[in-house]
């Protein structure tokens, strides 16, 4: 699987259970969530205005993918929102290659990320700010179940783990068609 | 990071945070554990008697590994005990090979389960029994936080995964010295 058939894989409408578990106060929480997940074509205007924003260049196997959630913690507290992250491969290793955030994390001054697709089919988001270093690892027990995991890191020090089952509600997107067929 | 390498930085005392999803009961179940992970020789009894058992041939780079568990569940129950493993990487590739499993998950017909460790330093441990699937993935975000995620399949459906977040109690193990020093 590359990068592409990932993404590709991750679009569509999942169910998602989070638990994180934070070290500072020895103690987890629990939030679950419907997150759809949609790509976007590199010429789309949200994907050409967060290159703009970091000044640099797409090229033509960029890709974007806006993340739209619902969710609702255990306290039954409700946070609807919405992001969109642009991958840019490297020219020379479309496996590896820059993260851009529509937003930085925790609101200090925007860094760009990078994203590795390993050989064992998982893809390792790295994302800094100021202050903040997260590193989330994604990857499909099957087409039908994500598993997602980050650390966090606040002034150097790890602060929180995170992990996230999800199910896709619905059936998966069709496999994409050679074009050459 | 070779096998070698991953199983010497598992070595040691580690706090642990569990959080298994079940996806029947749409419910999170969480734990906290002590673990203690020694590395056995190749020649160790135990590990003889695995290989024996599995009428498998171990090599010289063959290791075991016994894990120690003292489990707290929420309700506060406790749960003592211990296993062991055997990886036997293949002599071709040392990155891949059989574990063998001093007993079978959920009581089932024994079956070599394999590993596998990623470029991204990620070991993938699958084992199967006649009903039960199991993959685990773990890795390390730093020599002293070990990150591993499960998931369970039961006569071929997904029913469980579980995150669990590892700190290390005490100081990780000396590097090995080369042995040509």
């Amino acid at each position: 699987m590359n990068i592409e058939e990932f993404l590709q894989l991750c679009a569509g409408k999942w169910f998602a259970h989070r638990t994180s578990h934070d070290f500072a106060n020895n103690k987890s929480e629990e939030g679950k969530s419907e997150i759809i997940v949609e790509n976007l074509p590199v010429e789309h205007p949200e994907v050409v205005k967060i290159c703009q924003h970091y000044q640099i260049q797409p090229n033509p196997i960029s890709f974007g993918a806006k993340f739209n959630w619902n969710d609702t913690t255990k306290l039954n507290q409700k946070n609807v929102g919405s992001t969109v992250v642009v991958l840019v491969p490297d020219a020379d290793n479309p496996h590896q290659g820059k993260l851009l955030h529509q937003f930085p994390p925790g609101g200090g001054k925007q860094i760009a990320g990078r994203y590795e697709m390993g050989s064992d089919e998982a893809l390792t988001l790295i994302t800094e700010s100021d202050t903040i270093y997260s590193e989330e690892r994604l990857w499909f027990a099957s087409p039908n179940l994500r598993m997602r995991v980050s650390v966090t890191k606040v002034n150097g020090d790890f602060t929180t783990t995170a992990f996230t089952s999800e199910i896709r509600m619905g059936v998966p997107p069709a496999a994409k068609t050679s074009q050459a067929a």
